[in-house]
């Protein structure tokens, strides 16, 4: 039978037997829920880079610059992490070159997975209907705040193994932990919003909106895929089924 | 405000600052536990020791050697780590050299706090008495198994801070997730346990009893402390009151 894990921060990543598995990478609070965004909104690729260096020499060559650093839009750049600002037609086609504070190295240590894949509320259903069918473990990826735990990363992935049902065996007690904690919470997801350190981080810095999108269920059907350098909209020949 | 924080697994231990924080290391299955037996029973002394060898070493220096691996007791030495064994009569005033899969290398890693104490189930009430009488900050330290996050722990961590209610502030989204957990499994803990791969891998090696017995709340007062080399029942002049 195939197995689900949860690793609820990029600190742990080590534990993990990469190589044979499907990675979904998390970060809600937004860099997942505004990758997913970009990409359903016609962005033609994403590449997640480490330093705001990096990502301001990839706006020289071409592409556009979107940073973000402890919630805010870092200056200089054209975007920061708002699931809004991606949503601008005026990023279609384009190539952006992203950076933010916990997703990037996320999606970073991800590296050696079998595939790499990019969740978040906004294509939860496309997400668990590709889970279900693919033939091999799988792995939830929770970026957390600066290498800490978080509430809303590890209730999504909650959500997701919740969702799962029985499909998958539990390869550790954590699938349990967090499929706990999310049907405690899952009735009222604002209560949950209430307990997070991160929601009161964005709250005050007047992101309410952002929060109310982020946890907004199947407002996309994409998968962004994240490969070489790029992230992606998945195309069938992506799908390892 | 004092506040309080949970880490998951030693493997997360770098991101917490221990210097003027009150460490509380959890194993309740069983090293902790265990531990809090013995000093209850009269030992005088536990040296938690990384090595077989170096537990071996300690054995011809005198001390009752205690060594367990994969929850088995490992040959040539006197006890492995069933809390039952721990109740011996014999081992009264006695110094014991102990080595374990998962409660050692935690004790270790909580080296340079201001005082490192023993929680467990069985001292339960003791170490609440003692932690809402504290000036300072408190992190509850998860043995976990192999570094990876485990259900009992967490749970008995979840419990601690559910007990103390507000006297602490949350310094991170961890212990409202442990907490929701705890008061999600309270009533029926053995439903926890059923939940639990430890639980499972115990209950094969046929340590139903211990289970049962680590999950014993308030069977002794005493509490633990970890000074320099040795744990030992911590008196009044160890108090940080």
């Amino acid at each position: 039978m195939k197995k689900i894990d949860i690793c609820l921060s990029p600190d742990l990543i080590h534990q993990y037997d990469l190589g044979s598995t499907v990675v979904v990478v998390i970060d809600v609070l937004r860099a997942t829920s505004s990758i997913t965004t970009g990409i359903a909104h016609g962005v033609r690729a994403i590449r997640p880079v480490e330093t705001l260096g990096e990502c301001r020499e990839l706006k020289l060559q071409g592409h556009i610059g979107a940073a973000e650093r402890g919630g805010k839009k870092v200056g200089g750049f054209d975007l920061g992490n708002s699931p809004f600002s991606f949503m601008n037609p005026e990023l279609e086609d384009t190539k952006i070159a992203m950076t933010t504070t916990n997703g990037t190295i996320t999606l970073k240590k991800s590296k050696g997975a079998l595939q790499i894949i990019i969740g978040s509320f906004l294509n939860f259903s496309a997400l668990l209907t590709y889970l279900e069918r693919l033939p091999c473990n799988v792995l939830l990826h929770c970026a957390g705040w600066k290498g800490k735990i978080n509430l809303e990363d590890t209730l999504f992935a909650g959500a997701v193994v919740f969702g799962l049902k029985q499909m998958f065996e539990y390869a550790s007690d954590v699938p349990v932990m967090a499929a706990n904690l999310y049907r405690h919470y899952k009735d009222n997801l604002k209560s949950a919003l209430e307990d997070s350190s991160h929601v009161r981080r964005l709250l005050d810095l007047g992101l309410e909106k952002d929060i109310e999108f982020c946890l907004k269920f199947d407002a996309y059907k994409v998968i962004p895929v994240y490969k070489g350098e790029y992230i992606t909209k998945m195309k069938l020949s992506d799908m390892l089924l």
